[in-house]
């Protein structure tokens, strides 16, 4: 996939570096490239249910912002995405010390973005797939509300 | 619907007390009968993504506790809930000072129960419909692994 | 909602007559206002599967189609929708003499159109709830492709 | 992953020779292993609507259908699987001569097995994805209604 904005990797840094929500639960940019983008988030007690596993709502977070990098990372320097919906499937209980996320964009159109998200729990060397989502995203010109 | 637990809304109040995240995001419950549960947040800047509304993550955390506390009030003392998975669709950019949600039970089978869950954002006397979601849980057995 | 097209009780007329496959299958329009479809569906032995139960497919395909209906509703004559994606939960098992459907818009934007069908069995004199569909429509206009 | 029930492949087979509406639309059954399932459809003007694409619901039912039979050749000879909720996305207009649909096993628990679908349209030797979809199956004893 061919990238519209060659400067897309800085501007998908400051979407990190500006969203005050993902910066508060902890989630930072690994990696990220034309049509992909890989995230991680190291554990701490807040990110728990009652249960001890991760809430679903981490999983959810972590799955949409690195989905909609992925999308962004393939739109005009005049354009941005904005999440639509995004169904999650949680496979297995999430524990251990960090979660990491890897999105592909399965289709990139003029209006709509649809990205998988696969997000895995690292406990010591193992790693498993926790949840699986995707993601579909509206394309936007800058300054544009629907 | 009828209740299996008669102290339903006393597990239910531990669940908002013992879930780290939803402390840490300050979901908090509202109301609560039997198959449907009302939630409230206090919207502050941490809640917010780079274009000053709320991230897409922070409606999805709330609009899944909630439905779990609904599904939550139709099972045993002996049984909980856990998310099987959810689809949220966001209907308009939620700004405002709250947000609120209500879950309610649309099917309680003995092993799955699905919750239908609407966010609404408020500023001033103004709320407007921000998101739906459709959530499956999964009944487990209380020390039950799946 | 306010149709833009005064005609569009005609254009969806036809849009149930033209559709090959909704024809086959046998789905009918029952009614259709601003925003709004019902639909009607006569059971015969082929919409069954192994376990006399109506197969997952012919619910999802009145609940996508009723919904498109009702998105039709709302656009432009020079417009038309198409299904970005639905998600359907199967509450109960489908039996009986006939399903119905309601279908009705959450929200219309310029280019998405969310709306959310609920399709019930008919049973002598008793209906009940056996699916419940979310679905994003985006807005095309006549002979463009995304 | 390892078949529970060693018969599954007549069991499967059966699945879809005594599935009614399968027959009806013309879905055949091309190749099952343990946690997976091959299908193929010959196109014909009944699986359109009226733009001259294949109606989403089509693509919906070979996607479920797939999916549930990569689900039952897990479990085991007194267990069958009913879906209790998919999400699908269509991704291109579907055109063609035949869709062909994978199905693998993302997770199979006890109560809930999770399979994603691919959905490809085939014209001549061209091959695309049109549709990904996600599908919760619920796992039952034979002769149990939930």
């Amino acid at each position: 996939m061919t990238p519209k904005d060659p400067d897309y990797q800085t501007k998908i840094g400051e979407l990190f570096h500006r969203a005050a929500f993902v910066r508060d639960v902890g989630i930072e940019l690994a990696d990220v490239g034309p049509g992909w983008c890989e995230t991680t988030l190291a554990l701490r007690p807040k990110h728990f249910q009652q249960d001890n596993v991760v809430h679903a709502g981490v999983e959810a977070t972590i799955a949409d912002h690195t989905a909609g990098a992925a999308g962004n990372s393939l739109v005009g320097a005049d354009k941005y995405v904005l999440t639509a919906e995004f169904k999650i499937n949680f496979l297995r209980p999430a524990r251990g010390e960090r979660l990491s996320c890897r999105a592909e964009v399965l289709k990139a159109g003029r209006t709509l973005i649809v990205v998988e998200s696969e997000v895995f729990s690292h406990e010591g060397d193992a790693a498993k797939l926790v949840a699986k989502a995707v993601v579909t995203l509206a394309v936007l010109q800058t300054n544009q509300d629907d």
